[in-house]
This record gives structure tokens, C-alpha cells and sequence, in this order.
């Protein structure tokens, strides 16, 4: 297929490019084989051309780098908590409610759609604690054409008998099934394991250290939750007293990879920021979840600037209340700014920098750079195409009154008055993998 | 008619009532005659009576306390600026084509459109400066139905040569024949004047003075910006110097009265506190736009707790990114949850302030408690009707294993979960003064 679209995407951190008219030869395979920038007059033509609509363009599918599908149900819900007391009195009862394979069947299938509707072509998952459950996320991804990485969590300590894995060894041999089932049954070219420690408070030592020899001999991706709230931290600290910080709890366990998504980092020292470095692990921001949970605004243009750029957005639902990442671009831009507001410097996030966060960051942070992120031949066609001006979203309205600006221009400015004022009503067709999923 | 739903409504800053299920008479003048409490078995049937469908439930009325019509093309356009650059780079232009009535005619249909289309029953618009848009949009409001306050936008000061008027006189000769054309000629019930002098920067002090004189013998609604970012604040009291602060210079020209809005307020002092308190004025509280254009944030929180209590909500679109009042409720939530964050006090606000601030709160700000804002006998009845479980937003899913709650307690949990994670799609039916808009 060819398609014949302006196009918009992130090539580096504060590098975007604009493709008045391009030419993306997509095999039959969903990778890209050709990206070409034709002149306004070029004709291309063919049964396998697709061409814009007017004022639709073509940007890289949204990444999703920090999303729990089995508190989808609770989203909008208990905003009121910080988040120990958010997990205990609202999560942890909702979750355990996977236990029934016939709910994780239904609710997995709503969860998906959802994710699909607004945007997001690649999604690294939590499920809930049940070996059953995440095996259904997993094959509910990869039979709606979702990319995704699908994660059974491990919690073994500090939570309720009702949610609870039986032991570490239990918790560690129903995560190996789990991702032999991934590897050699479900042989999903989009779908993968991923080794999911809820955090350390929820972890003992011994399944930590268990995971970490696990790793050693495996490929494997693994996310975690970090430095989300103080009050965490603080219990966190006095859980393992002898570890330097709360990222050292991980590293000295064998936790950290260049494929470890760790999740908010609101509150890193600068030791523990060393440390993500060092292991050039990727960083999950989850701007709406950390207001709503009051955990604390994370600075990720400091983040940038000191060199962590393996940075992802994420709706961290249901601690954030939006399935899609618009919110969250819109939110870290909101926290961006509130910092720029307290401390009295220019520091907000550029719109270059929070498309970046949400396509080719997220890419990096999920280490799936290779695979997608932005339209660049060899990677996977993963894309949305967006009409900014539908008559479907009401309030983002042209003047009738149109003064001259460069089609460049314009392009530029529909693309950014989508960004933060566009909705699932302006998305009129997602792509994963090459393939056109259905979203109605 | 008698709608006979479930229904949520705030009867004051902290307190919401929910009745589960409630009967509203509503007479032919759009006045709720009477309210009463059924029980779960209790019959009533007419051709008059509405029921409720599954999910359903009532809520009064979206009260946006600040928008700018001529701004609505804009919307997501320019966040990288800050205020005085963004008026000058990205809204005057703009705002200068409504000078074609034409413009103005197709434009604010669009704007009505979207804003009753997310529920905004009543608006308190800024026009532009022109004598014969600010018409337009005071004849549109009525003929679309939404209830409104329009102002033509006075200002003779530092503002381009090709937006301005001509002089202190020109600006009150056409504010005045706006308002005889409102009273006598549109005569609507729904829509009335209001005098806008833009803010202290762009009228002269002349212009304030024969303001306030004018408004010695009128019984007229007035709204303007006050204290909205600190550069605007410097230059402001350096055109005004012998004024005490900002808001004195509204006092000492008789523009602040219990008729007066008063946008933004993100950085007040104590005086100016208690002048707004002694006058008896409206804060609207902008938060999305004052996050996008990082003008501050405002602690809505302090002003309650200080008995300030004439406080609602605004859109501010196009600083606000959104036509609706739903965002403006959650970034309240959010600006309240920076500023817990950052002062480490649990200061934010709650949900039934939240849902205050955009209903009752709104009305009071506008004063037009008693006409609007909640469902009290006597009152015009201004409502939505919600479905938040609605498959049309794929985000807001419920789970398929659902665990007993009361019916009231399952109100309550959709109430909350529509207000942080609806969307347009959740809103079945809009009512203003008594009549069910067509929003489609
Ligand atoms: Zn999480
Ligand atoms: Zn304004």
C-alpha cells in the first residue's frame, strides 16, 4: 500500500518533521519500505494508493508506556486517596475480581477497544495478579490488532489474603507459564511478555531476587512502579533499610535493563537518576494519574535535559482518568507549566518535546525504538489519521474568515490545535502492524 | 412536564444533594414548580411525565463564567506564549475579523453550537469590539437558546491601531446602543448585556471613569480580567501608578459591584481580597488557561475558606483549550492538587466543591442565583441529562462482575466517574429554561 498523506512525526527529542505531501510505501508485512516527499503537483495513482481526505494528516499511533486493564472499571473513581490508600480501598478489590476468567474475557475486550478508539497502537499493560487473566489481555491484544506488552503482576507481601500471590515461587512459576504461553502459543508477532513486579512495597526481597535471576537468562522487558508519593518511599525505605534509595532496591536485585519501564519517578534523587542512567533504563510519566493521586509533578524537562530520553507518556488508568494519551500530552504539558509557575522559569515542555514523549519517546522508553515510534523505513506502519477540522468535534472550529497562511503553516497549526483540543472524534482510522483496525 | 430521574444538585459550597429519585414539575414558563422525593415503588405516569432511562440522572446546567466568542477559531493555537505576547500575536488579529458581520454570523452560530453541545446551558461571552458582532452573538444565544450574558469588548488603550476604539465616547456610544438593542429590540428572556471593558491595560482611564458613571444609573452586569499574570499586573500598575493595586483601580471608577465577574485572580494580594469581599463581586476561575498561558495558579480553596464564595468556573476559551466546562473542572481539580503538592498540605478541592464551582457557584458568580444553578422551586430549569455508561464513550466502562452497592451509593460512584471521565457523548439532553435543546 501507499498512502499519500501530509505526515508529522517526532525524529528526535525537540526534532519534529513536517511532510507537506509524503508517499509511505507500506508492505505486506506492515513495514515501511519507502517514505517519499512528493511536490504538490506529483501524481501517484493505483489501486493500492490511499490519498488524504482534506486536512487529514498522518502521525505514528500513540504509545502507551503505563496502563493497568483491570482497573479500567474504576476509571474516574476515588480521587479523593492518595495512592496506598487508593490501592487498598479501591484497586486491589476491583482487581482481584480477574480472578473470574469469564470478567477478565469481557471487561479485556472493552479495555482493548477503548485504547484502540482513542489512538493508542502500542500499550505496556498490567493485568491483574491472575495467571488466567493476563493470558486472556494478552490474546484479547493480539486478536484486536493491538501492539501491546502484557504483564502479569507479581505481589507477594503487603497486600490483602483476598489479592495475593501465594508465594515467590508460585508468583515466579506462574509468570514463566505465563510467558511460555506468550513465546509458544499465542506466537504473537505484536504481543509480548513483560515481567511486572507491582513495586517493592508489594514484592519480599526473595521474589525480587528470584525475578532478577530469572532475568538474567531471559530477554525479557520488565515494569515497575517508582518513587510515585512520598508516603511510599517512606514506606518503601523502611521495608528495605539497608539499600541506598528506592531505585537502588531494584538495581541490587537485578531489576533494572535497558528494557525496565519504571513507572512516575516523581521524587528521584539525583544518585537514583545516576542509576537510571547507568542502566539506560526508560521512564514512564504519568502526569493526570500523578495529580489526581496528588503524588507529585516530575520535571521530565529536567529529565531531557540531563540526557534521560528514553521518557514515554502514560494514562496510568485508573490513577489517571482518560484511556487515551492526549490527556496525558495535555496534563504533562499542565505539569510542565506549574512547575514553570512555581519556580519562575521558562521550563514547560515544548509541543515538539511532548509529541516526542508521545510517539518516538514512548518507543524508546518501551525499547521498541527499532519497531516504531515514527515513520522511518524498516520500522512498522503504526499511524493515525486525523481530520483536526471534523464537524464531529463541535468545538475545535475554523473561521469562516481565513486569512492566507502557507499550507506548511497551516498544517502546523491544525496539528497543534488537535493536540490539545482534538478527540477520539477527529481520529478517522488507526493502523497497527500495516493493518487497519477497526475502531467504530 | 414532570421529569422524574435520579438527581444530583449542590445546595451550597460543600453540599451536594443526591436524590435517588426525584419528580420536577416544570411549568410552561421553564420555573421547576415543585420537587418531590418518590419512593423506589411510587408510580407516576401522564403524557407529561418523562422517566428516566437505565443510568440516567439529572444535573443542573454547565455555568461557563467566561469565554470569549471571536477566540473559538484559535482554541489549542499558541500556548507557547504568555499573556501580553499572545494577545498581541495570536487574539487581536483574530478577534479584528469579526469587524464583517458575515464572519460573525456564520462563527458564533458554530460557537453557540459547541458550547450547549457539552452543556453549557448559560455563557458569559466577551464579543469582540464591534457594535454589530456583539449584536450577532447576543441574537444568536437567543435564537439558539442559550442562556447568556454579551458584552461588547470596550478598549481604547495599547492595543493595535487596527483593533481599538476610536475613543473613550465612540466605545460608550456603541456599549449603550448595545444595550438599548438588547433590552428593546431582542428582548429576550434568556440573554442580557453585559459591560466588558476588556482589562485596565487596553481602556484609558477616561474610559473606566464614563464606565462607571454609566453604570451609576444602570442596573447592568459587568465582567472584565483582574490579576492574571504578573507581567500584566506590572505593566498594569505602571499606566496606573496612583492606584493603591490593580483591583483599585477597578474600585476607585466604580466598576466593582455584586454584578461584577472578575476573571482569573491568580495573584491577589490581602486588600484586594477583601475590596472583592467588600463589593460583593464574582471570580471566575480559569485554571486551563491559566496553566496553558502559565499565568498562575489560583488557590479557589483559600478564596472559599475566606468566605469568598462567589466563585465559578470559565472556560476562557481560547486560553482554555476546551469549549466545555467538564476540563475546566478537572484542571480546577488539578491546579488544587499543584498547589496541595507543592505547599504539602491536603488543601485540594473536593468533589463537591468542584461540582459547585460549575453549577451554583457559576450562577452566584454571575449573580443569577436566583434564577439558576440548582434545582430549587422557583428557579428556571437549566439541566442535563446524563447517561454516564453510555457505549458511546468507550473510555467510562463498567465492569461485567458487579459487586452489590446500594443504588445511592451506585449514583454517586457514576456522578463521580462522569464528572472526571465523560465526555460529550454522555450528555443525552440539554434543557434551558425549560426547553430541550437539540444538540445533535
Ligand atoms: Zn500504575
Ligand atoms: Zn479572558
Amino acid at each position: 500500500m501507499i498512502y499519500v498523506f501530509p505526515l508529522i512525526h517526532a525524529l528526535d527529542v525537540d526534532r519534529l518533521e513536517y511532510i507537506q505531501r509524503a508517499a509511505i510505501e507500506v508492505n505486506h508485512s506492515g513495514t515501511i519500505t519507502k517514505v517519499e516527499h512528493l511536490k504538490e503537483d506529483e501524481n501517484i495513482d493505483g489501486d493500492d494508493v490511499v490519498h488524504a481526505h482534506p486536512n487529514e494528516f498522518l502521525v505514528p499511533g500513540f504509545v502507551d508506556t503505563h496502563s493497568h486493564a483491570p482497573q479500567f472499571s474504576n476509571i474516574g473513581f476515588g480521587f479523593n486517596l492518595e495512592l496506598l490508600d487508593w490501592l487498598s480501598q479501591v484497586t486491589f478489590p476491583t482487581e482481584s475480581n480477574y480472578q473470574d476468567a469469564q470478567v477478565a474475557q469481557i471487561d479485556f475486550a472493552k479495555v482493548v477497544e477503548a485504547t484502540l478508539s482513542v489512538g493508542t497502537t502500542t500499550c505496556s499493560y498490567y493485568s491483574s495478579l491472575h495467571l488466567d487473566a493476563t493470558k486472556i489481555l494478552a490474546a484479547t491484544c493480539h486478536s484486536k490488532g493491538q501492539r501491546a506488552l502484557v504483564g502479569k503482576v507479581n505481589m507477594d507481601s503487603h497486600c490483602p489474603d483476598y489479592y495475593k500471590d501465594e508465594s515467590p515461587e508460585v508468583s515466579m512459576a506462574q509468570t514463566k507459564e505465563y510467558v511460555d504461553y506468550v513465546r509458544n502459543n499465542l506466537k504473537s508477532a505484536i504481543v509480548h511478555p513483560i515481567i511486572t513486579p507491582r513495586f517493592a512495597i508489594c514484592c519480599s526481597p526473595e521474589l525480587l531476587e528470584q525475578m532478577g535471576e530469572y532475568l538474567k537468562d531471559e530477554n525479557l522487558h520488565i515494569q515497575t512502579h517508582l518513587c510515585e508519593n512520598k508516603g511510599e518511599i517512606d514506606f518503601t525505605m523502611s521495608l528495605y533499610p539497608n539499600d541506598e534509595s528506592y531505585t537502588h532496591i531494584y538495581a541490587n536485585r537485578g531489576i533494572l535493563s535497558d528494557r525496565t519501564i519504571l513507572a512516575h519517578c516523581c521524587h528521584l534523587t539525583n544518585s537514583e537518576m545516576d542509576l537510571i542512567k547507568q542502566y539506560d533504563c526508560g521512564i514512564s510519566h504519568c502526569p493526570t494519574s500523578n495529580f489526581n493521586l496528588r503524588s507529585g509533578i516530575t520535571d521530565v524537562n529536567q529529565l531531557l535535559t540531563d540526557g534521560i530520553t528514553k521518557v514515554g507518556l502514560g494514562s496510568d488508568c485508573s490513577g489517571g482518568y482518560e484511556a487515551g494519551i492526549l490527556q496525558s500530552l495535555r496534563d504533562a504539558s499542565t505539569a510542565s507549566k506549574a512547575l514553570s509557575i512555581f519556580h519562575n522559569k521558562p521550563t514547560y515542555l515544548s509541543l515538539e518535546k511532548l509529541f516526542y514523549l508521545a510517539t518516538l519517546g514512548g518507543a524508546r522508553a518501551l525499547d521498541l525504538e527499532k519497531q516504531i515510534g515514527n515513520f522511518i523505513v524498516g520500522k512498522q506502519f503504526d499511524a493515525l489519521v486525523i481530520d483536526p477540522l471534523t464537524i464531529a468535534n463541535k468545538s475545535l472550529i475554523d473561521s469562516s474568515k481565513q486569512s492566507y497562511i502557507s499550507p506548511l503553516d497551516r498544517l502546523k497549526r491544525n496539528f497543534e490545535r488537535w493536540l490539545f483540543a482534538g478527540t477520539s472524534a477527529n481520529l478517522q482510522a488507526v493502523f497497527v502492524d500495516g493493518k487497519n483496525i477497526n475502531i467504530k
